[in-house]
């Protein structure tokens, strides 16, 4: 079974490498870019029939560090 | 304008950092994880009207390492 994990940081949580990249593309000449947020993918292949508390709890310990980022789960 | 671009490695392009969380998630109990890649991932507010050329464009020159890594943009 495919999956992806998308952690971002969250809201309010200063985001210093976004605001280089935006800096950057700004400094190459692409106008418009109002913001970047940069974040973090992970995909994973795990067992078939692996629940969705576990997948929750690889997250909540390993992939995002919940107390600055978020996280959401895709299923492929 | 809302969109992401996500930015991974391709395929047999070795990736330690997903070897890594791979057995750090088996070192933490969580059996049958067959496989991790670690990508990266940016949202980005663009102005409306923003040509697909140009944001092609920003992804080449400077959001993938095109030797590397494949993106893919998503409209949100």
């Amino acid at each position: 079974m495919k999956l992806r994990v998308i952690v971002t940081l969250k809201n309010g949580v200063l985001d210093p490498q976004g605001k280089a990249i935006q800096h950057a593309l700004a400094g190459l000449g692409f106008d418009g870019v109002e913001d970047v947020r940069a974040g973090k993918i992970f995909e994973l292949e795990v067992a078939e029939g692996t629940s969705d508390a576990a997948i929750e709890e690889m997250c909540r310990k390993l992939l995002a560090n919940t107390v600055i980022e978020n996280y959401r789960i895709e299923r492929a």
